[in-house]
């Protein structure tokens, strides 16, 4: 199929300039984007490429790092990682320091904010040097050694962190965070500073379309059963709020950050990375949600 | 593949008989099955069928029917539906209460009992005579014109029904109510009283697993889009608070009942529904979801 | 000292008739009501009386007649009386149906709706015609047989109950209702629907000032462990999510009700009824709790 | 009345040695404290005093210094006070997140944690050097120079703190904490650790007994209008979740610290202190309760 042509109708139909979203204003990195930014990259599990737009601009990823964190994780660990953090889709926003209370501080999943602090706090205590062997993972996994943190974003997250810092206090009054909390803490900031393209963002997911093998060298990053596994998680948790508004419309899993970037995977098919900077009221971009609802529909393709 | 073998292997492996769980007792009908029932059976898009164990003997299908009644819903009704309920996962049960009144009496989705009772509502308002018109539905898309409630299961859920009074009456003071409590909750608990083997019930659903199309009259029962997004929900919603833990196990859109039932699909290749009463702490059926996890496992096929 | 002089003169500061508050409008009978309607009636301990403005007028005294309903079942039912209900302030308004689940429909006090429905219910168990014996016993505690239910207003009231019967349904779900739920809710909305004047409701309560005893009769009503208890309970309980601003600001144990009467009680001195239809956002006459605030302020008397 | 007989009565009575409470053990200097211990001190606002047990034994009374924290930041801010913290009852522990959250970071009462730290904020923004001016503020009110803080249990509470980390953290993501987290903290886990007599104690507070007056100076603390305002939310927040049944049982306004102490005033007459180490499963002071609930039974004196 020719998803070019589909891309550029798409756009089209969607007047971004008009999007009434709002650019994450909390840090000034976030803030300062230009908003009318939009780029779309999809590759195949046969590597074929199909972009338009922005595609090849880097952006900040934020949250969709989370799921190359869980990923490394879930292959360190493997099952016993769920003893510390759950796999259910978290309800309401507004419910997340309670729940955390009344589950004694096991996160709902590792996907929103409290459970990535538990991933990172894994992370902490299996690497001497957690940061620097992370990102060479996300090096490995997207096949680019030029992929790296941002420490000015990085930074910024930090001034402006006391959510973080009080979900990380609470988890750790439970007993389920072993490290310094300034330590996770920092390497959870890094995280989430991770800089990309669309295009390097469709290339590093790849591997959970390819059945968790990374299509660029052959290596198996993953199990099946993990990929598979991985790709519920996301289906059911990547959204916030929106998981079941992002499954019901667009029909396949995916990981939102509030940097505007998407990812979803096609099982079997391909990868796609959209960005669009503003964001609706979930904190989503709204642009790229509604590019993909009608991509799916477009292509008639869709996990169900 | 031959599907029975695996089941055979997979029953043995499951020791049913030792299961921990329990089996539904806030009314004497449930509380009085035998709990070592098991039964299979699977249809594929081409009508071909494997069964196994008690897959012919009914049961009391209960949440099941949830989903028949959204599909009528939705059908009749289109994407109006959703400004009277969500398609979000729920979270925890323990605040199902305390979202509905944060939601302003919108459910979160339409397989939790608050949503089912807003999908009644709307049923109620729509039919001069709601249970009959609804009955004739099922037998339509079952081809089977043997499907019927069971009055006394649902006198007996009326009977004890106290907390959906206290649900449907919250609803309706947020004005999200439209007819008579008493007439809603009635067709309300005959829905959650019809009675169906696994196969009846794998015949029944057969038509998510087909894009909206009933294999048996080729008649469209509801559009490609509309069913895409009933397994989305399902995905998403199926399992109560274990809607994760199915997804990431399983790996299909699914739905159960505290019959000790559930029903899931696998898009475009074949519908499967299972039987075994004894329940987790969840309320779902212990064997039958694991049973669908080794199944899906052994054969390699999940939508992920 | 000269009360009514002190009356006249926080009167004329208030200005009633640019009160921002709104009058309650959930039934005609309420909605109606002329809303710059004011009275003030205080009876000391020794029978003394000083009244102000219309303070002759019948008013619906609605909540405040869960106080008397509370009397009445602690009396019968003694200590054993708190394991059926709580006697702990309720927090804020939008928690009271989680904490019902939380303290597994155990009401948080007795003068919360779901705590006056479990008073009913005892109630309703203890005696053959709940109604009447009930209002037999406020004619006699106020020494005046013309007190009476309005009907009207009881099936007014009946009519927008939807939340009180999401209430009982949930408290029945627990077992913590006896009786068949439409008999105690008729008693309930019967209840509310109780009028009197200022004069009447001072008069009706002064036996809370007088440590249990009825004024008029040296009739014990209860003891004077009781009495206290029941002060303390209003102290903590009486004004919802207001508490604590009205003991902060009045320093006396009262009681409110929708209708905009206000009742407080300075033991071994007095009893004073405010009434002032408009309501602040609490649901609290704004201006009955305003006089009250600078009368104890003017009078320096309070239990602090 | 001679008090000490009545002490001597109702202790043995009580049968502390077996009392089935736990002596709070977070920290080693609480855990390591004689439970058996027992002692009580009431003075009158005439300066007579009445003594039995351990009252002249100094232990870490808690919480109750943050009632002296909150008269010193009520006489330095005046009513402005309550734009950053509310005088309601707090509900459950369950809830103090959620509830911090749907307030948007203002804590319900100035005696819960919550509550707490903003008081310490306030007082960090007010002096150069807090801890020694709160010190000599505490002293010149007890007319004691040698009260001071314990700072071994300042550090433990430190080593512990990591749910006080967690709300500070929330609240100031709501901008309701000005000055940096580590040196508010510092001030609070202080303000925690110092250590009184009951003798002390009950001379240090007996100025709220005293209209605000301090009894041996003659000083003015803070206004009558201020003084009654503090007793009043001592009475509605107290003592955590029990503060009804504190309120119920007692009739006086309190407070408890997890140390075993609790202080409790009778306006106009005395403050009275008990201590006794075991707590129940609410936090307070199991003997303690019982004791206050059998002196004010027995002296047939509360303000109900």
């Amino acid at each position: 199929m020719n998803y070019i042509e589909v891309f550029s109708k798409i756009y089209y139909e969607l007047e971004v300039s008009n999007d009434p979203g709002k650019v994450a204003s909390y840090i000034p990195e976030l803030r300062d984007v230009n908003p009318d930014k939009f780029g779309v990259h999809l590759t195949t599990i046969d590597d074929d490429h199909y972009e338009f737009g922005d595609s090849d601009e880097k952006f900040s990823i934020q949250s969709i790092a989370k799921v190359l964190a869980l990923v490394l994780a879930y292959k360190l660990e493997g099952e016993k990682l769920w003893k510390r953090v759950g796999v259910e889709p978290s309800g309401t926003a507004f419910n997340s320091l309670v729940q955390l209370e009344y589950d004694l501080g096991i996160p709902r999943n590792p996907l929103i904010n409290a459970g990535a602090l538990v991933i990172c706090d894994i992370l902490v205590s299996k690497f001497e040097n957690p940061k620097q062997e992370f990102i060479q993972f996300v090096r490995k996994v997207s096949d680019n050694p030029d992929i790296d943190y941002c420490s000015r974003i990085a930074n910024s997250e930090k001034l402006a962190g006391y959510r973080n810092a009080a979900l990380i206090n609470l988890i750790k009054s439970f007993g389920n965070i072993k490290n310094d909390i300034d330590v996770v803490l920092d390497f959870y900031f890094n995280l989430c500073s991770i800089e990309m393209s669309c295009k390097e963002l469709s290339r590093t997911f790849l591997f959970l379309a390819a059945y968790g093998v990374c299509p660029y060298t052959n290596e198996v990053i993953i199990s099946v059963s993990k990929s598979k596994r991985v790709n519920a998680i996301m289906q059911l948790c990547g959204f916030y709020d929106e998981a079941g508004e992002f499954s019901f419309k667009v029909g396949l899993p995916g990981k939102s950050g509030v940097g505007g970037g998407i990812v979803a995977i096609h099982p079997n098919k391909y990868c796609i990375a959209v960005w669009s900077p503003r964001l609706n009221k979930k904190g989503n971009s709204n642009m790229g949600m509604k590019f993909l609802e009608l991509f799916t529909t477009e292509t008639q393709a869709s996990i169900f």
